[in-house]
C-alpha cells in the first residue's frame, strides 16, 4: 500500500529534466531499515530499503543518512567502563556535571573546548564543526555486553570518506550518479532548538556560490554563498524525526543544484580567522 | 504542462491521513508571483499563484514566504537620501566600511550591536534574532523615484502579525487550516554560507518538544527540542533560490508535526542568559 503510493508519486517526476525551476523537492523516508550492528553492510541495507519503499534510484538523487547508523556500522561504540579519565577530564566533568569518562572521550574527539557550564560542554570537533559533547551520543546505543547505559557512540572517524565509500557502492549497484549526505542534529548560537546539519558529504555540494547571479531586478546578489548541504540536512532532518516512528534515511529527489564529483564537508566550516563567535 | 505535472503529483497525496510516518515532504515553488509593490494584496496574489501552479490548498499545508515580498507589500522601503545618520552611525560606518545612512537604519532596527569589522555588522534585531545588517536589504528593491541604489528594504514591522493576517485571509478563502512561515537567509556562527531561517510564523510550531519520546531502543531522547520551523525554512529556502529563476513562495505538503493555532517566532530566540555566544 505504502509502496504503491510512493511509486505513483515518484513516477510522475521520473526521467524529467533536472534543475527545472518548477521541479518540486520530494523527501521520502526509507522504510525497513533494521537495527544496525557493527560491521553491517550499509550499502546492501540501503538498497533493500529503497526496494522496500518502492524507490528506484535515478541520476541526481540524494540519500541523507543520520550519522548514528554510519557510526554504528563502523563500530564506533565505546564502553565507558574501559575509559580512564585524565585530570583535565575530571576537572571539566565537575564544571559541566557530566561523567568524567564521557568528558574524557569528548576531549579525545575535540580540538578545543569552547564553552562550558553545568549541563553543557561545547567543543570544536576534530573534524572542524562546533557542537555539544563532540557529537557523542547515549541514545540509540544498544550495548553488546554489560550495562547498556555504559555504551556511547562516537561520530564516524571520517564522515566524508564514509559518504564517498557508500556513494561508490550504491552508484555501482544502481548504475546512477547520486549524492550522499551524512547529518547530525546540532544546537545553535542565538536560537533555540536543534537543526539537522551536514557532517559529511559526497557528491552533494556543501556551499553553492551564487556570486554574479542576478536577482529579479538585475541586481547582483548580496548573498553569495548558500549552505546548500546544510539546508538539505535541515529539511531531511525534519521528516527523519528523532523518535521511534522515524527512519534514519531520507531519499531526496529534486535537489536544485548540480552534484559534484568532489565535495567535502570542510567547505562548510568557517575558518577561525573569519569567525567572530568562537 | 507544468500544471498538469504538479497536479498529478499532488493528487497522489491528497486527502490522505496526516502525519503518516511514510508521508513524503513535498516542497513546490509557486509559479507566477509578479513583482510585488507597496500596498499589494498578497493574499489574492498567493491564491492566484496557487491556482496557476495547479495546487489546491488542503488542511495542514504550509506556505513558506520570503520576507522580501512581505516587506515590499507592507511598504517597508526607505530612501537613504532621507536619512540623517547619528554620530554613532557615522563612527560605526567607519569601522564597518558601510554607508553611514544605511548604518543609521540598522541601528534604528536593532537592540544591540554584537560584532563589527570591515564589511560586517552583526546585530540583535528588535525582534530578537541575531543577523547581519538587521536584515536590511539592497537587492530586489525597485525604487519608486530617484536612484534605485538609494532604496533599501527593512524587515516587516511584526512578521508574526504579517503571517497571522495572511493565514486568516487564505484560510477564509480556501476553507482549510494552513500554516504560514516567513523566512530570511542568515549567516551563522562557526559555519560558512547562509541558510533559510524563520523570522515570523503563524500556525507553524517554532519548536517541537520531544521530551519523553522514546527512541528505537526505548531510551528517552537526549535531544528534546527540535527547531521544526527553522528546519522547514532551510528546506524551503533551498529550492526558493536567490536568483531570477526562483520564486519567493514555496508550498509545503507533509509537514510531520501538528499545526498550532497560536505560534510565535519568539520561541526560537535563545534567551540571553542561556546564550553562551552573544
Amino acid at each position: 500500500m505504502e509502496r504503491i503510493r510512493l511509486e505513483s508519486a515518484l513516477r510522475v517526476f521520473r526521467g524529467q529534466e533536472r534543475n527545472h525551476n518548477l521541479m518540486p523537492l520530494i523527501l521520502s523516508l526509507l522504510a525497513g531499515i533494521p537495527m544496525i550492528q557493527p560491521g553491517d553492510d550499509l550499502a546492501s541495507i540501503l538498497l533493500s530499503a529503497l526496494a522496500n519503499t518502492g524507490i528506484l534510484l535515478e541520476d541526481h538523487d540524494i540519500l541523507v543518512i543520520a550519522q548514528k547508523i554510519i557510526s554504528k556500522a563502523e563500530g564506533r561504540l565505546v564502553n565507558l567502563t574501559q575509559i580512564v579519565p585524565s585530570r583535565e577530564a575530571i576537572e571539566l566533568a565537575k564544571v559541566t556535571e557530566k561523567d568524567a569518562r564521557f568528558v574524557e572521550l569528548v576531549l579525545r574527539e575535540s580540538k578545543t573546548v569552547l564553552r562550558t557550564r553545568p549541563g553543557t560542554l561545547i567543543v570544536e570537533h576534530k573534524n572542524g564543526f562546533v557542537c555539544a559533547n563532540a557529537g557523542i551520543d547515549h541514545s540509540n546505543v544498544s550495548g553488546m555486553w554489560g550495562n547498556p547505559d555504559d555504551w556511547v557512540l562516537l561520530l564516524p572517524e571520517n564522515p566524508d570518506e564514509s559518504a564517498k565509500s557508500l556513494r561508490k557502492k550504491l552508484e555501482d549497484a544502481a548504475g546512477k550518479k547520486i549524492g550522499i549526505l551524512i547529518i547530525d542534529s546540532h544546537g545553535r548560537a542565538w536560537r533555540m532548538g536543534t537543526v539537522g546539519v551536514s557532517i559529511g558529504c559526497s557528491g552533494v555540494p556543501g556551499l553553492v556560490d551564487l556570486r554574479g547571479a542576478k536577482d529579479l531586478f538585475g541586481y547582483s546578489l548580496r548573498i553569495t554563498q548558500v549552505a546548500a548541504a546544510d539546508e538539505l540536512a535541515a529539511g531531511a532532518s525534519l521528516i527523519m524525526g528523532q523518535a521511534a516512528e522515524g527512519s534514519p534515511v531520507v531519499h531526496v529527489r529534486g535537489f536544485p543544484y548540480p552534484l559534484r564529483e568532489s565535495s567535502i564537508m570542510q567547505e562548510l566550516i568557517r575558518p577561525l580567522d573569519q569567525d567572530l563567535f568562537r
